[in-house]
């Protein structure tokens, strides 16, 4: 079985591969923007993440035809037997249309819903963050490194991110600013990003609501292969409602956990 | 004059190279920040920050024995004639110490305090946007491109950004909520990097506040190169207030400033 998952995990990074190909070629390309979303809102989706998600789908289906898979622009496709694929092929795709690099490919295989291997592949900085049962480690041409969370265990010495403080519900943000007025540092705007760099060691605490499985399946076996937590605002694995928090340590997790409360 | 400037720009591109060394060098390899700020606030500063400005300074006090100098970390060095240069080692040093690429040099040239050259450098995402009186560019090592703003003139199609929306003051963060209320997209956390998308064309208003001389000398060049607007929350010069509007267009700028207002 481990050997199974070393090979799917490879597998995983040829679908992040095949994405690259398609995202990074439309980046800074004026690459133009639809709006998916109904009545008012403005929900930007490209050809990019359209053809990234095509191309990944169409490998699955072509190795491992008996797998689900689950994607943010084409929905879902049933499978037989344990094994799904979670695709989102660009999160983050505000940054893209702003021509900012921190844009994500996440792509995660779950084990009868229980999520086993995660890719967050940043293709514009060529990092590609994996994890699984062996553990994380970040992948770039250059070479690849072990990934290891910092030790950071007080909010006052944290460093803290969220995508918009706007995505809060009314009931949600008056917990979320009693973090944001303890902590050290903050900064907004990275999507999966901040996972990524929380389970490199240079971000301690992320806080999110209102996130889809595509967008929080891939990140945990990164963040928990990096030996950090991630759980839901109860600490448990109740991600389906959205509220996420990730932290560096578990008595960094209890202290914003109990603001949040 | 023309061929002067010419020499002058390619000078300020020897700077950045000389300050990438310094800060590339030290990105990702845990270089600890210092506060700098007093009573309870944190501001942090690294060794990257002191050792790039003060290679920057080396060189020109090398070459330019005559010209002053303002640097955020090291102060001010009177000149004797007309030229100043201006710079800021690293700005988005939390972006610096969170590990995300968005952190800039900034380094401008100013002729009797009017701001004449500018190179935002991007390091480690190796994108200078260079600006001057000959228009605005943006170099790689893969070659160079002009640059230009979007034809945007409506705040309902603007992708806006600033930096942190806690940044505003009582007085400017209704009116910076007009403005958000009625644009299309909002990104955060970018510091001089939203000015350097806004002259490549892919993000269409920045709105801050709070800005330093540091901060801004170098973006004007670069964004009046590309075509695009930059100025006070008035539409003037006096950017020495901190309050600094930046659009692709002359009729977007009047809508947000009205907003503003």
């Amino acid at each position: 079985m481990a050997e199974d998952q070393s090979r799917l995990l490879d597998f995983a990074c040829r679908l992040a591969d095949a994405a690259r190909v398609e995202t990074l070629g439309r980046f800074h390309q004026g690459c133009a923007a639809e709006n998916k979303a109904e009545s008012g809102a403005y929900d930007p989706v490209t050809e990019a993440d359209r053809e990234a998600e095509r191309v990944m789908r169409a490998l699955i289906e072509q190795h491992y035809p008996e797998h689900g898979i689950a994607g943010e622009e084409f929905g879902e496709k049933a499978g037989q037997g344990p094994w799904c694929w979670s695709l989102d092929p660009i999160d983050g795709t505000r940054a893209f249309v702003f021509g900012l690099p921190s844009w994500v490919t996440l792509i995660a295989l779950l084990e009868q819903g229980r999520q086993v291997i995660g890719v967050i592949d940043v293709s514009r900085l060529d990092e590609r963050y994996v994890g699984g049962p062996a553990g994380a480690r970040l992948l770039r041409d250059s070479g690849e490194a072990p990934l290891r969370v910092s030790n950071c265990t007080s909010l006052a010495e944290a460093r803290l991110t969220t995508t918009d403080p706007a995505l809060f519900g009314a009931d949600e943000v008056d917990g979320f600013g009693r973090v944001r007025d303890r902590v050290r540092l903050i900064r907004y705007g990275l999507d999966a990003y901040g996972y990524a760099r929380l389970a490199a060691g240079t971000i301690d605490l992320v806080i999110e609501s209102g996130l889809k499985p595509h967008d929080y399946n891939a990140l945990v076996p990164v963040v928990r292969g990096a030996g950090g937590i991630i759980a839901d605002w109860n600490g448990g694995d109740e991600f389906a409602g959205g509220r996420v928090i990730a932290a560096s340590t578990q008595t960094l997790f209890d202290e914003a956990a109990a603001l949040l409360a």
